[in-house]
């Protein structure tokens, strides 16, 4: 795979990014030891393909570069490349390179319109949901809600049932602040909190409104007090929105109710008989009506409103239904405005899409500027990783998870990032697990194959998303297991080898472009062990994996000396390695 | 491949479509040789997806189909299947099957809208190229124009250089009707002619008017001739719309030129020194403006004029580039304007659009009802069967035809119909070659390979469109050098294999419902040999292809008898059979 012409969306490759009708500058590396007659570039302009020869440099090493300019006459702006050799061809597109005709739906992109802000691309996330993470000594202040079923905070989740969202174990937001060391020594420096507006369940993702915080968290008061540290320790702060549904519990929702006649009427779908839409058919989280025009302005005065008081973005909830229903699909409508109405609040908000499966076609634009990667990066990790002596549950889908090889991971992980332009990549959530999921650690059955997987989700393109307990390899057998409290009280339960691999990989990222802003070149894939390159004009690592403890590749043709990062060791124990090398 | 699971848009796997809000049955086969334990349906409505348990039903000999209801929740449904074995899953999408996950690209789609015109869909179309097809003895009538470098039938097209557009040989449209005979003989039931409105050039896709039909080729009672001749002899007819541009000679651009006040000059795209856009940069081809809604008005008025004129449908020229510049496409909105003036002047119409590479995307939709299947059908063909002793210019690209294997062609052809829906691909035009590309006796370098495209072209689901000529095995390395006169003065000529073969085809898809509306299940592909069933409720046939004169497939689960068709006899020659089957 090394001596095979390789090309992505990454600086040693692209030149920055250009206005729409101006050129970019693009090159393609082969290797001396295949060579090519030609290369010729391939865009599309008003539907119609258009050539221009690429010119060769001389041969740096076993490299020969091959240069031209894409004009970016549409916004988004697509483009290949034909690899000719002898008398046949090859296109290379973002899924690869092919020996037949390819559609357009895999090119290389390049986007006018402006990147996301840098701090979202290079971050390192992690996720705390506010009833599980921890309760400060103002906690017991609280009342306990009627609603709720009290827990104790060692108690085990109730993870099915009617109880299941009533459960509560009263984390705060002081609670976070008081932790907020534990999250820094990690190496992470942006935190996102699943919602904080008040709703009738621990998840609150059923808002009862948009205009304050739950004092049951600290309120408005707290949410300031967390935001401030947060900031005065360098870390940005996430917040969660659900745009797609309210709670039936919601100040919209009740005047709509109890007033057929109310501006509010229009935010939902009512049908005759006054019954109403919600999610997934869910009475409880009436669906909203992004058609009407007062809610898009009441709506993105909410997104506004939070960004002012202190929020550095926000990560959008069910963002994959929001605006469509049936024949009416304005998803990127709303999706333009949300990020519009947040870069003028904050010219570097970042908006990210909670999109469960197929996100292609929804970023890259003037909307979303990332997703959740699930499909492009979770479940083909979960695949190859997953626990190899017993069923696995998955995430959504009717089965278990299948263990595949290595060759299926790649090639599952190309086909959804080949969908997405490279600045959508860089900038989506490498997940291992959410609130949503199972854990990480229950899904692959040891830490030796979690440490792996927290590898690739550190050293692939993206930006790693901890779900907070994941580094302590808390266990979950779906969304609502996984949303076990953090064992504040168990100082041994923070003595482990996976925090420290979490704390290596975040300060490897940290030092490195290359694992921030570096380009992707696998190296080798097969059933058991894959190895790929980041490579940044500044330096060029070297990533490899074994799931099943065989010999790492070996790849003779790179240089490298000591590993900057060992995981596993001894034994036939899963490992990997990462090397700063010379190709 | 034949123990493989298979669905397609045919009507064995699919109930008739069904309107919005409604449940579609679809149906997978399974073979009781590779035994699943579960069948799910995957739709996504609003973004989400959602599974659905299939019902198999006892096995019917080696079959067990698996049943489930689509419901139809957006305009354009997507599905698909998981297909469960023991502890893992495979996809079942449009493009194949695949053990690893695959984005939605490829599912199956369902069109809530009006499907094509089912004689759209069943026809064999032949294409005619006026000033080359035919002189009438009043040819010599119509005096020769001052831009015209006029030929004599016999003389050899001038392919390249500033007279290729205006070399003149004065076919005319009685021209055409003096021939029908011979049309009808081969098995069209469907001529469409390029532009006959008046041009400055032979091809006429520079118009000066939309408003009458060329003198030179008889002038609208010519045309009036020619239509009702055809219609007699059961024969629809399709004219040539430029949609995208129309010549610099046309009287709405004189009169945007000459009066910068006038609404004309809102049709095109002018810049402030009076300069304008041009296709691809053509002066002489001034693009049209479709966001001017005065322009929209007077271009449907066009649509609609010729429909009532008596012209059974449009093809339209350059639909790929209609209607997009640069950040503006509203290609979409253009195409469904068309083809809502084209159904509300007769509801039958068809309207097909050009599109010379990835039609994905514009079609299925509420828009054209498919296209000139370039990529997903004649590229591929072209690959697998060219000349293998000498290079073969291709067209639209910058290197020569690389010949490729059987795997290649069918990969290729997947990825393009897996794109499109079923209903788009059966609609689409199988084209070989046509006014545009080399000739496919040129590309395949022999009658036996020909004859063997000319079988692909009759037996793989869409509409044969022959380019007048073809049939007689005319060369030509270009499109201009492809538009020979037609030889009506050397009997010799028309005594060829290849029209018998097509001819054969033609007659076969009239008698078999399964040519005609039968789903497509490959059964062998290798380098050198490939084989595929078509199947319909009422019969399956099975079509077989060798272009190394090894023998075919041998297939022993399949019973056949005498085959319906033999092409390629004796030695090693390149053969084809077409047999009824059971399977």
């Amino acid at each position: 795979m090394l001596h095979e012409p390789h090309h992505d969306g990454s600086e040693l490759y692209v030149a920055e990014s250009a206005p729409l009708g101006s050129p970019v500058r693009v090159r393609v590396r082969s290797s001396v030891h295949r060579p090519l007659t030609a290369v010729w570039l391939r865009t599309v302009e008003d539907g119609e393909p258009f050539f221009t020869a690429c010119t060769p440099a001389a041969a740096e090493g076993d490299t020969i570069w091959w240069t031209a300019d894409v004009r970016i006459h549409q916004p988004v702006q697509r483009y290949r490349f034909m690899l000719v050799a002898e008398d046949s061809f090859r296109w290379l597109n973002q899924a690869g390179i092919f020996d037949h005709d390819v559609t357009d739906a895999h090119d290389f992109t390049l986007s006018a319109y402006d990147r996301p802000p840098a701090w979202g691309r290079e971050a390192v996330v992690y996720q705390i949901f506010p009833d599980r993470f921890a309760r400060s000594a103002q906690a017991d202040q609280h009342p306990i809600p009627e609603w709720a079923v009290p827990a104790q905070w060692g108690d085990p989740p109730i993870h099915q049932g009617p109880h299941t969202p009533l459960q509560f174990y009263g984390g705060d937001l002081d609670g976070i602040v008081e932790h907020l060391d534990h999250v820094l020594a990690l190496g992470v420096d942006t935190i996102y909190l699943t919602p904080v507006f008040p709703g009738e369940s621990n998840h609150r993702y059923n808002a009862s409104t948009f205009d304050s915080v739950d004092p049951l968290l600290g309120g408005d008061a707290a949410y300031r007090r967390l935001i401030d540290a947060a900031h005065d320790r360098g870390l940005r702060v996430l917040g969660d929105l659900t745009s797609n549904h309210t709670g039936d519990t919601h100040e919209w929702f009740r005047r709509a109710v109890t007033d057929p006649a109310s501006t509010e009427r229009g935010f939902y779908y009512f049908a005759a008989d006054g019954s109403h839409e919600g999610w997934k058919g869910h009475g409880t989280l009436p669906k909203l009506d992004h058609t009407c025009a007062e809610l898009g302005e009441r709506f993105r005065a909410v997104v506004a409103r939070w960004l002012d008081f202190g929020l550095d973005g926000w990560r959008i909830d069910v963002a994959n239904m929001t605006g469509r229903h049936g024949a009416v699909d304005i998803a990127h409508d709303v999706a333009r405005e949300i990020r519009r109405t947040a870069e003028a609040a904050r010219p570097d908000a970042l908006v990210l899409a909670e999109h469960g499966h197929d996100a292609t076609g929804d970023l890259d634009g003037d909307g979303w500027h990332g997703t959740m990667n699930y499909y492009g990066f979770s479940f083909p990790i979960w695949e190859w990783l997953r626990d190899p002596r017993r069923p696995v549950p998955s995430f959504g889908l009717p089965v278990d998870v299948p263990r595949r090889d290595g060759t299926a991971m790649v090639t599952a992980m190309s086909s959804f990032t080949a969908s997405f332009g490279w600045g959508a990549t860089a900038t989506s959530w490498n997940i291992l697990g959410s609130h949503d999921s199972p854990r990480i650690r229950t899904t692959t059955g040891s830490a030796a194959l979690h440490h792996l997987a927290a590898v690739l989700q550190f050293a692939l393109p993206g930006v790693p998303m901890i779900f907070a307990g994941d580094e302590l390899g808390l266990e979950g057998v779906d969304g609502e297991d996984s949303r076990r409290t953090m064992p504040w009280d168990e100082p041994l339960a923070f003595r482990t080898r996976t925090r420290e691999v979490y704390a290596e990989l975040a300060h490897l990222r940290r030092e490195h472009p290359a694992l921030r802003r570096g380009g992707l070149r696998w190296v080798h894939v097969d059933a058991d062990r894959v190895a790929f390159l980041r490579e940044h004009p500044d330096e060029t690592l070297l990533i490899s994996l074994s799931r099943d403890g065989s010999e790492l590749p070996e790849l003779p043709e790179i240089e490298r000396g000591e590993p900057l990062l060992v995981v596993g060791e001894g034994g036939v124990a899963p490992r990997a390695r990462i090397w700063e090398v010379r190709v």
